[in-house]
């Protein structure tokens, strides 16, 4: 599972900077459930090359992410995002139009959230 | 002058994805103002070789731009975290809990924009 989460992020973030032929066969395998050996059919290539592939894309990735660290930002953010959402909705007074303004604020926050 | 922001935006975002020997030749002409010919010396390669090293490491953080897009999502972020900053001035009241909670969140708003 920690495995999984793990290769979903890492394409999430990096999965633009593989090539198409990578990005298939790690589409296939990781998130299609192929077996090795069905993605390797598919591919027309060994299932040792199909293993070879993903232990070169996760660690392309994992080399993208210690050099830009956006899954380190991503989770950085999202928690002060988060935050900044507690935190508008505790300084909520009965004035209409400051309610407006910190629902405003609110959303900012998640806007931010879902680009990072 | 534009091309200087744009070539000091492109290398603040992707220069650590370029190898030693490219960020060296890209200091030494872009930030560090030597000639062409000055930083061909110092490397011990052709005043054409640094030409095309410069071309290929613009080209390559431009490819990592369109498949990241690292720099359009921070100036979209840094937009957002200004609003949050005014708009939690223009939320405060006198009550100084609440100002103290506003406070909080133009500090995580400011981070943010540090962060991306």
């Amino acid at each position: 599972m920690e495995k999984i989460v793990t290769q979903t992020l890492l394409y999430d973030f990096y999965g633009a900077l593989l090539t198409d032929h990578q990005r298939k066969i790690y589409e296939d395998v990781v998130f299609g459930d192929l077996s090795l050996s069905e993605a390797a059919e598919d591919a027309g290539i060994s299932r040792q090359g199909v293993h070879d592939i993903l232990k070169r894309c996760t660690k392309a990735m994992e080399e993208y992410e210690e050099k830009l660290g956006l899954i380190a930002q991503h989770q950085s953010i999202l928690r002060k995002t988060e935050e900044i959402g507690r935190l508008s909705e505790k300084a909520r007074t009965a004035d209409p139009e400051r309610t407006e303004v910190l629902e405003r604020i609110s959303a900012l926050a998640r806007e931010i959230a879902e680009e990072v």
